[in-house]
């Protein structure tokens, strides 16, 4: 301490002395606040909470999954944000509420909430519910335990475990590696950060000073997520390659090779090849085969994401769309999605057998990963991760896994091709509806053309007008809570719908009233 | 395509030819396998669901929340992995199962899972539950929404928004910027990532080639994820200086502003300070106030990881512990910890009102984040996140904040003192604990002496066979199912127990049988 007089100027020694004095056990004993509380009962009543739990469970049922899965209720009950803020009435008081008046507040929340679970919620990369994965969810939330150690979650590291090993065996890996992460883009920078660590294991130490400049190659239509991963972990948005998609939104092999050369000769080092199993908008599916050509020559990690497009997997049909997987490095795939299992359910798959996940996050924390414990302690999976507590996340899956067997899954995936078949015959059949590309997967984009604008696509502000009209049908949509569909530019085209046909709580006839229901939105446009 | 040539040897010619062809829309219209779903009704069937929920609810109000927490009934069920993993039966296979084999299903992963809410769990800095944080979990687990957009996440984007502002106005900031994140590590991770780029903000584009080499200042009893950050950000765990601490675990700040000035010396440049308040083993509070002064003088990102110890801000009589705290930048707070909402609960909090959380980690994704919509997008706060999909965190605080007000978390902690008090008093009338300091917080570290090595400390092999005691009792208590608490070492100090006293559903009776039990488990030794 032999530099101390240099900070005194700043006054702490007052500061100082009062705090070495602080603890939590004064010399006094304890404050009259306490006389207020009986110790020798528990603060809170169990059966009175569990008296509410089951009362709330009620309303859940009720309003979340009868109301919230009926076609004659409505998907989405929109409010403008402050006549919402004020009907919720959000602000957090003093003091507590009465039971009757909270169970009120459940049924606010729930009735507000946008019904994910509705048949004709089309808007996003999952819809529709589960029961087994959800009576896996609730009994995850009881249970409330971490998944770091065999000691406080033996159930679960166990169970994490087989059903990794299931979802790698369906990649076509008898072994290796992998960790559920909180959501695809985790999973994502999980690849990317153990690529970087194989290919300079001395960053984990040294940082990216140690490292000459690297390079990154993802198609034009992969998922923000990559760009997100390189800024985050230090690589740079500028270092991510964008390689050229074919019309159907897959990546382009060639211009892969052409932009890996590009890279090198601007200094960078290439070191992670970013595929993509079922792009977000489109559905697209990078080809694998000439991708890992190109990985195994240059000696680059092959990363799948498939976070979306993973699920073909099950199917027999289907699977032919992710050939090549096997060849990769690393698999990307949120069961959360095209499964159903709710959020969050995310896996990071390796192929690695030597522990490159561990090396590369490890930090031994003593407090956690004693190595004198009277188990093998290998089970302690949790240094894996990049976080230290950790949601369970597999139970979900596993139980709905067991509940429908792989053939349960199978049939969810053909299931949805086969709507998305339907759908698309029945577009063809109507006027005003314009199909981008043949849907390689279950994702169907296309144009609504109102009466106006048919016929017209030479006149100078077709594209201009058709851009306003996916928003406004979309307005309405949601204003009179009738369906939920989403809708994006992309590239050179203006806004178009993107539907998604998932939820096996889909029948023909919602299809069939998704169309009706644009024409009826759109037709004045 | 002019390099084309180039690659074609590769023998892709073929594949790509067969790959243009593919599309789940094919010419010959739907495979047999679809006419074997009736396609005009749902694959799952609603009521059958919710009845089998329903039955799994009662199993779990019955299993994890009447036995989970009654002191008559074991903590764990221990079983050797193999023994286990058998038990469970956790083979995925091709067909599913009935559901009252399901349902039996249920009870094992309960009887063999940690009970975290019984009143003998004194293993994790969490313990205990809170039937309204469980409701909410339900119910948001039910929902199943993603927290990005006002489109699909309306009240929990205005939810999220009241709960952080509540937060940060217990720092002391009336205004600022925050967002749930899942887990304290990525929270903290969060805070190195948005440091950096205030300092550097070409480091987003260009990644830390740009950049000079920089440092992170932290205790050395500081939680392992600073060391997990900075490998991931590519900052690098040797750019992590340790600051040293006093005896009680506190950082000592004439040692900070020495360690900086050692940094300097080596070239690195300081951006980050990683303050404690509430360290994970011994609850120590580093003294914010001298730390906020080096702060200020050098220009650094003052950062506070209060996952543990946040919630003393709740309290007015222990709430001076964290004084100086909003001097800070940015605050990690986890109410899943000591409030009990569940994992997973970690909240960020920032003082930046100039939207360095969006300008640091946005992505402009165009799918999700349209300009066109017809609502105020600055609602749409998931561009903020390194996340895409984002699970709702924020219901579970708001719900039981809404049931027993801010007054009542404040006695939640000031319980929790007491009860430490009471154990410290406890101890020290018992012959055989030796605590270790006065505890700052409401961890309670101790060795437990057995009598054969009590008066040895002098003996040459005291500190080895001491190291050994811990263990023991631990494995015992394991394998007799009649508690938990948790012992690590630390710098010098061989294995000791760390108590943790914070559930409500605590009454000294608890506390008096644990350290019966050490004693009945630990006599002999």
């Amino acid at each position: 301490m032999s530099h101390l007089p240099r900070f005194w100027n700043l006054g702490w020694s007052s500061f100082l002395d009062w705090w070495s004095n602080q603890s939590v056990v004064s010399e006094q004993g304890p404050s009259p606040l306490y006389g207020q509380q009986n110790m020798n009962e528990p603060l809170l009543d169990n059966s009175e909470g569990q008296l509410f739990l089951t009362e709330a469970f009620k309303v859940i049922i009720e309003e979340v999954l009868c109301k919230g899965t009926d076609v004659k209720e409505k998907v989405c009950e929109w409010r403008e944000p402050e006549e919402l803020a004020a009907l919720l009435d959000l602000e957090l008081r003093e003091t507590g509420e009465p039971q009757h008046q909270l169970l009120q507040r459940i049924r606010d929340v729930a009735k507000y909430s946008v019904k994910t679970n509705h048949p004709r919620f089309f808007n996003q990369l999952f819809a529709g519910v589960d029961y087994h994965a959800l009576t896996g969810r609730f009994l995850t939330e009881a249970l409330n335990t971490s998944q770091y150690t065999y000691e406080v979650a033996p159930v679960f590291v166990l169970m994490e475990d087989e059903v990794l090993s299931k979802l790698r065996s369906l990649v076509g890996w008898a072994e290796g590696d992998g960790i559920f992460c909180p959501g695809g883009t985790m999973s994502n920078m999980y690849a990317m950060n153990v690529a970087r660590y194989r290919a300079f294991p001395e960053v984990k130490l040294k940082g990216m000073w140690s490292l000459p400049r690297l390079a990154v190659f993802t198609s034009q239509q992969s998922h923000y997520s990559v760009m997100k991963a390189a800024a985050f972990q230090g690589i740079g948005t500028e270092n991510v390659f964008k390689v050229k998609v074919d019309d159907r939104g897959c990546m382009i092999p060639e211009d892969l090779g052409e932009t890996i050369e590009l890279a090198k000769s601007q200094g960078a080092v290439p070191f992670f090849i970013h595929a993509t199993s079922g792009t977000t908008v489109q559905g697209a599916f990078d080809p694998l085969e000439p991708i890992a050509d190109i990985c195994d020559r240059q000696g680059l990690w092959m990363h799948v994401d498939a976070a979306w497009g993973g699920s073909v997997l099950f199917s027999k049909e289907h699977k032919h769309l992710m050939r090549g997987v096997e060849r990769a490095d690393s698999v990307t795939w949120n069961p959360h999605k095209m499964m159903l299992t709710g959020l969050q359910c995310s896996a990071i798959l390796l192929k690695d057998t030597t522990h490159l996940l561990k090396h590369c996050h490890s930090a031994d924390a003593k407090y956690l990963f004693q190595q004198d414990k009277f188990y093998d302690t290998s089970l302690d999976t949790g240094d894996k991760s990049i976080q230290c507590g950790r949601k369970v996340d597999c139970l979900k899956l596993w139980l709905m896994w067991k509940a429908v067997g792989s053939k349960g899954l199978e049939e969810r995936v053909d299931r949805a091709v086969a709507h998305t078949r339907y759908l698309v015959e029945e577009m063809k059949r109507r006027e005003g509806f314009e199909l981008i590309g043949k849907p390689l997967f279950v994702n169907v984009c296309f144009w609504f053309i109102p009466p106006s604008l048919r016929g017209k696509e030479n006149s100078p502000d077709y594209n201009d007008r058709l851009s306003k009209v996916a928003p406004v049908i979309k307005e309405r949509m949601m204003k009179q809570g009738t369906m939920m569909l989403g809708y994006q530019p992309q590239g050179g085209r203006v806004n178009f719908f993107r539907m998604i046909v998932i939820s096996p709580q889909l029948s023909h006839q919602d299809m069939s009233f998704c169309l009706n229901e644009i024409e009826r939105l759109g037709n004045d446009l």
